[in-house]
């Protein structure tokens, strides 16, 4: 009983320790991709604010909801959002199956790397797309072709998997949000199965916190084994409007904290801040065409109008990724 | 830094003594409302099982997926499920502003008492009756009329708050679950938001842990503060066949142990059984005339016929209310 007791208090006595080093390197300076600029500054702030036990700012952990779009907030989005050029090189792979898309729109054009004319017929070709490279596949085989894809498939201007286009400050945010209790969430208008495959490796978000489009789903039985089919109907677009019912439906908490980059991402940003105590609101804004793009009110991607407008009349945090971000991309490619 | 040295070695101590006196309070009998039946033996086998660091079953903590359904499987569902008996309510609280009410069906049986009448007109009846008692309030005012009706309202055979029907047998298996690093959810036909009111107090389960059947939602701007109006359509049902899609789409892992009580579960154990390793698939059964209720093939609230047959050629776990529960609701009431 003696030695029992004696491995009880080292334990304990390692686990303390253990606790301490990690404050210890916590405290170091969790956001070095960060410029010491107002951004950094009212990130940390916010989050002293809320976490500071006996503060009328204290916000306990369960409610404690971040919620992050993913293109262009999370990772790039040009010159086209990564998941539509997942779309494009599924249709060329498909192309040997469909001898029809030779002379069929908007498949003949994307078939000539024609993708400007492909997307003239608007919102119905992109479905189009969509529909033919992201249906009458189980959520198995669709989850296996996605991964096998951003395995492989390289941005043509940076040369980088897509996954390494993920914003490297944001990845930091990410890490420290979650080390003071709060839960990441994606709410993005991606689709929810394509960003589900990578979302836990990179960004640390497991299945059950994303929140995206859906697409309806048929339950089969396969020779006696349950599948579900990805059926080419959509179910729920998660953009704009359809943000703060995202939310709504698969969260259930109004975020205190929530982080965009365009005019899709303005609903969730006022829907996070309209919430009671404590919030904290936050615009990417792409200024940087050297190390990444500059875009914003003309971008027919990522258009960020509005949203600029309203975040300077609300005094939300906008971060200028050439001013606020020592770096854009991580540094060793994964 | 003595001192200091001194209260650290203090506080480890005693996380290590509290850690201890939890481990051996788990110990004692995490399961003390089970008999030791056959199902009982069977939930300690299975979570051991796939706990254990090194054996061939070990699930990592993040896919240990447990969903739940609700009604008739953590709380009562006699003699209608608990949701229409507020909708019920609702429509006599509402009479004074409907008086055309008195002479249109369903309404005006409802309003006489005669709720078999109001049925009569099937599907289309009861839809009409949630929508004119769900929709047309903002997401906030519903929590708050569902709040108000649980903390009041009671069943007209137990004399008992709703919230106090739930089964103590299962409150102590979600809790043995959680400590053994699982992720409980609900996965139920019922309304996401009306679950999400009590789910988390009673249950333990936050509302984004939350999947039920959806209405659709409109975000609006009130005088500049947003909104979510819950409107009379329906956007998702989640029982059936919608179970595996509704698990698909808000959860986004396959669970390795599923919990149901009716046919209407069927489709989710199927799933839950069909993925690899070790899986646990179990049926409550309503065997307990006195002390609940005792139906199963013939009822039309809760039927369990097709699946009783599937587990027993499945070998999955049904539980005998009347022979495995030594308690079915909580001693005290909350």
């Amino acid at each position: 009983m003696k030695t029992r007791h004696a491995q009880n208090l080292l334990v304990a006595v390692l686990i303390g320790a253990l606790a301490l080093a990690a404050t210890v390197a916590q405290a170091d300076d969790p956001l070095p991709s960060w410029n010491d600029t107002a951004p950094k500054k009212a990130i940390v702030a916010f989050v002293e604010r809320v976490t500071k036990e006996g503060s009328s700012d204290f916000v306990p952990p369960n409610e404690r909801i971040a919620t992050f779009d993913n293109d262009g907030t999370l990772w790039a989005e040009q010159p086209l959002y990564f998941q539509f050029l997942f779309a494009i090189d599924r249709v060329k792979a498909l192309a040997p199956q469909h001898p029809e898309w030779k002379t069929k729109e908007p498949f003949a054009s994307l078939l000539k790397g024609d993708t400007k004319t492909a997307l003239t017929g608007g919102e119905h070709a992109f479905l189009e797309i969509v529909a033919a490279t992201h249906s009458n596949l189980t959520t198995e085989e669709f989850d296996r072709i996605v991964k096998e894809w951003l395995a492989t498939a390289k941005h043509a201007k940076t040369g980088r998997l897509y996954t390494e286009m993920v914003y490297q400050p944001m990845l930091e945010l990410l890490a420290y949000l979650r080390a003071n209790g709060f839960k990441t969430f994606i709410v993005s208008g991606g689709g929810v199965e394509f960003m589900r495959t990578f979302a836990d490796k990179i960004y640390g978000i497991p299945p059950e916190q994303v929140v995206g489009s859906t697409g309806k789903l048929k339950f089969d039985l396969r020779d006696g084994t349950p599948v579900l089919v990805k059926l080419p109907e959509v179910q729920f677009i998660d953009d704009k409007d359809g943000k703060p019912v995202g939310i709504q439906m698969n969260i259930g908490h109004r975020p205190i904290a929530a982080f965009g980059n365009s005019d899709g991402d303005l609903q969730m940003l006022q829907w996070a801040a309209a919430g009671s105590g404590a919030r904290f609101c936050l615009y990417v804004h792409h200024t940087d065409a050297e190390r990444e793009w500059a875009y914003d009110r003309n971008s027919s991607i990522g258009r960020l109008d509005k949203g600029l407008d309203e975040a300077k009349a609300k005094g939300w945090t906008v971060v200028s990724m050439k001013d606020d971000w020592k770096t854009i991309f991580p540094t060793s490619k994964n």
